[in-house]
């Protein structure tokens, strides 16, 4: 066939009315405070994906028989943030209101401000369950409310105390981990007390945003600002699999891989089978 | 638009109905003797398009008026060459049946022999011009005879003596260049007499071959067999514009760009360009 | 001396009050198009310095005598371009104010706009001679006023018609370069023209922009935007010295060094050898 | 001495008489279907193994004490796989008709059909203990029966069932890991059991095979298909001690190493200790 | 204010008058056998200090509140060890004399034995508590007594039996092990007895020596002599929170990163978080 | 043949009998002044010459046709640099006592004088060509003597005004500028009068030593000290043939490779080409 090129994330080329998740990328670093280059995480994901197997022996699930659909990536304005935050969120919403499940790919950790504007809207009571090496609850970074560095903050003025459930945290300022105490359930190091949480939050609407720095950079060195101390990947492979089966997961995003400065491409394969691993969990 | 993702080279987006020039990919590279990745070449050709402008000031002309689809890369058999081979010729075939000019991305010089093949069936009076650094006229490399050190060796088993037309060639064995003298036109380290040879072939249909690594590995240092002593980026882009605005290109292919060789990117950025005003001065 | 650790651009340590050239850095990418990583410039600058001599064989002058100081580099917001911009705005007036010259090391391009403000507020008469290999006169990108796709549109709209002098021009969308022919003085491709340019200039205050990425990447590709086609490291290094030794410079900058880049680090050498000879060719 | 340059693996420099145990490199990869590279593998392995001691503290044994030569490495033909593979039966053969044992250096996997073709005509009741993270189970890739994805099953097909004992496994597509469940014994993820098997083949002649992206790409990134979620390299040299100083090893080989995609050179040196701990196992 | 550049590691600005700790440089790797490169560890961990916190939640302290100054680099001698040496025991007796605690930078690890001679001078009764990879207890290395191989030796004829306490050690040759078991206290592998040994040494001065490659390569690999299976970041965070907050420490050093051979930057990430816990863990 | 890996440059195999060449290996860089390396460039240059071709189109020779042996590395002691100089001279005197000349790879330039201590010893009246983009004519080096930025200043000490011919320098402090002026002849910047130096020194002995980073860094960024604006590839390439095959060079060095700067893998490849480019040469 003699047609234009397409491309997607391995096996996610189901049609736009059988999808039940539809993946796009928000390729956007303009508030990264340290290392940029998370603009080129979605498209990373995309491409190197061929590189894994659609098929996981972890859930003895494979990706061709998933119902979703890459829509491919946003194109978003380098320097203006808000302009780039209302694009994801109304693509958010178009999601939405396709009844289909967003899964953005970030970019940044800020993205997720966006795409949750979106989700927040329709869903006022939904809790945010949060995996991340920085807690990301700054008011401000140098003055800026919108940095990747505030998201959390962000998100939390939007529905308020007790709704985010932060997990493996393990850098921040001193007021951020102050703050947060009162406002937020802050798990730091690793992922214990998340199934008490995913009890809690049972039938509960849920929007899960994952950081990939969560983990050591040992195994994913290719991120903006990376933590020593992390957890491992298969620590992490369960806990997406744990939270995307049993939540009620109403949109997700994977954020945060910078793949240049990671010259092995080891953290781009990673990504991608956390994506992949999250995809088949959220499979009915 | 809620649809599949498409990703093509810039600019090439056009039906297939309207374009006149069909790009493809051949992401192969078994035969590469030193160092393989060409594989990534097309894919990376693709994709960094979008780091230049589409618009050429040397030719003041744009790739947005351009009648070019991009139908993207072939899935080629590593380790089978006859397979990867026959592949690329029923390609190749395709889009010459659909009255359109197949411009192929390497991979690896071998890839131009699928091609051709294809090429020499619909027009026997073929001849071909061949940028390199290598003669590529080895009879066989190690026992092969299907290596990209035999390529035009092999395109010369299809057409005979006096239609192969070498510009750049600094690199070869003994028995290479001995043999080269009597069977083909080998301009040696630069694209003198360019001009005659395109007045010569005027009116004949014409396989335009560029190996990029007839390029100076200071400006294109990602590519498996780099050699000094190379022309400019300038240089190259003059004679690619010069035979494309001339002659009666009926096929033609660019390759050899391994990129992972190159971190910086560049050698992927000049081979967009190369691409770009190759297309350009296509466009009639 | 047991002292806090000072650290300057090699030579660069002379008193503030025996200073007659500031040097500060401008770490800002916000709004990079493409690949981001100027904000470590300034500081690899700084820090590489030391890897070249202070002597020039060229102009037989040493940095250990001249008067310049470095003030290391501002903080700014990443995110927040009009914060930034304000940020480097007022340095460059309090550097203005003690009767300095400023000479800002980038950062994106988008940082000139901030020196400019200051420069064109004291020197209303003030023309610009401006050294890339892009145009930037798109009047915005993707919607964004902002952009250092669009730095010189907006030092356009300070001080009109006339005053900008483009030299090594090699890239732009088809508006660019037709909106310049009207407004702005564009040499495409290399530094023709720049001694009559000079002589018009003669007793005028000028500011001078030098977008490194004006050379080729094969000399310098550790930049956000390579441009195949460039000038050579000689016909810049010899450009810049004609400016800075005969005009009258009372602002200048060194912008897109993106490090991270280029591995080998040969980059930011050639940036740091640019840098000493402007300094200089400004001394008297 | 002026004579010509020897060079060996760290402590590998017995005379070919006194030897037990014949290292030597099968520098192929042509039917790599991810990344290539790994065709440098063996001489990186030789040439860094001076970066590491020959003493192990582990063992506390010493390889200058070790009856090991290395023979170089062979010289195989890319892109003609069949010519590859007899070229290395054929030096596995000679080694062993001389009554040592072959200890191969990889190169991809596929070239342990080669050597283990000889292996099975001597040892017609040979077993294979087989460490990976990938199955190499399946009947074809891509149409070719000889990749580095099926080399297990061409095993297979000359020993038949219950003969490959598989460690480690944790990716292959559905189907390789249901025929596996049939033919072969495969333990996912992990070495247990490994005890038992050993038990099980006592003083029957093993062919033993590693596969180094058994490993976590954490600490070996620089392969070509890294697959997290791996085991750690403590994990594996164990498990290689015990298989090298209980089984009766016939013959082995370390294969997968792709080095340039490790830019630190930790890939490299794991590889050496690896080899290192398995020769001195091996040693009576 | 317009002054001269002040570059310190993060939080390490206060008055030489009330730092209680001295931080400096000692930028040397000439007698680094495998691969040099140290030299530039030091400035990168000031620099990259930046990308982190000064907030440790693992200790709930603050850099902001640390009585430290960074003194900055020594300028020494390439080529000349004994010159070199004398540099650095100068500084520390210096620093000494100001009755502050040394930490310094390296640097290959012979640089302990410059500080060490300043330090045993002044309290003849120091032990020493050194994390490694490598014994470092060689009498020569290829004939010269002044290599990083051999520093603890050198070290060892200034002391005696006794007093140096060795954890991690994973590499050596066999007449190192041998000659250390009658005059080294050595754990191997990892950091077992370390709190009897802080039992024992309570209200003796120490002096502690980190050598980086303690760590594993996976975490680590920006370093000459990488050495896998070795410790976790966060056992050595915990040990050297331990050992600096249980023992006299006198002195101290962290030392063999090696920036250039960890492009993705996270060797230095690591290097500055054991700095910064160390620098907390001092704090009374 | 089942025998002891043999490693040589590419076509450097003849008997030691037969050769009138030998090469060897000098791995040192313990002065270096700036970014260590060169150590690892004798190896690189020897493994990677099998990229290139044997057969040189320039000279219309063939490798295999020239009577050279490789002897392969010398074992040298890093950090001392006298015992490093005598194991070089001693033997440098062992080839020249056999009647073979001496053709070294560094290794940093200080290696240099080892060699020619030996060669000067046995030609009292050796003249020196040096290419290089370094004067190399410092007294001492941060009170070191011996250090590569002083080789050429300690050669002259050896034989005096007029006998060191200098081509290519472009930097250097003020003082080995002044200096040079009046003891040795220096041609900055490029190799005009080459010929007429070669004319001056017909029938006599000369040493030739080769500084790679005379080429410029965009084709040779593989280097401890990158100079901009060097010479091209093809000018170095016409001026070693010239010196090679017209001055009587009893003796010869190439040096200052340092590959692990240059991930592309060119400067090493630029490097084996000239080695080529001069042995053809050398040939009668």
């Amino acid at each position: 066939m003699l047609s234009k090129n397409v491309e997607v994330f391995m096996g996610c080329d189901k049609g736009p009315r059988f999808a039940s998740t539809m993946l796009f990328g928000a390729p956007f670093d303009s508030t990264t405070s340290y290392r940029p280059g998370t603009r080129f995480g979605s498209a990373a994901i995309r491409h190197e994906s061929y590189g894994i197997e659609s098929y996981s022996p972890y859930q003895d699930k494979d990706l061709e028989d998933a119902n979703v659909i890459d829509l491919g990536d946003l194109e978003l304005c380098f320097g203006d943030v808000n302009k780039a935050l209302d694009r994801i969120e109304e693509r958010t919403r178009h999601v939405l209101h396709a009844s289909k499940r967003p899964f953005m790919l970030g970019g940044e950790h800020l993205v997720t401000l966006g795409a949750f504007r979106a989700v927040a809207a329709m869903y006022p009571d939904v809790h945010i369950i949060h995996f991340d090496a920085h807690a990301d609850l700054r008011d401000d970074y140098l003055g800026a409310k919108l940095s990747h560095a505030c998201v959390l903050r962000r998100c939390w003025e939007l529905v308020g105390d007790g709704r985010i459930h932060q997990f493996g945290i393990r850098s921040g300022d001193r007021e951020e981990f102050s703050w947060g105490r009162t406002h937020v359930s802050t798990r730091r190091f690793d992922f214990e007390g998340l199934e008490e949480t995913l009890k809690e939050l049972e039938g509960k609407p849920v929007y899960f945003t994952v950081d990939l720095d969560v983990m050591d950079p040992s195994i994913f060195p290719g991120t903006g600002t990376p933590e020593p101390g992390g957890v491992t990947f298969d620590a992490l492979r369960q806990a997406v699999t744990l939270v995307c089966s049993r939540a009620k997961v109403v949109g997700c995003d994977v954020n945060e891989l910078s793949p240049h400065y990671d010259q092995s491409g080891v953290s781009t394969i990673v990504a991608c089978k956390i994506v992949r691993e999250m995809l088949l969990a959220l499979q009915p």
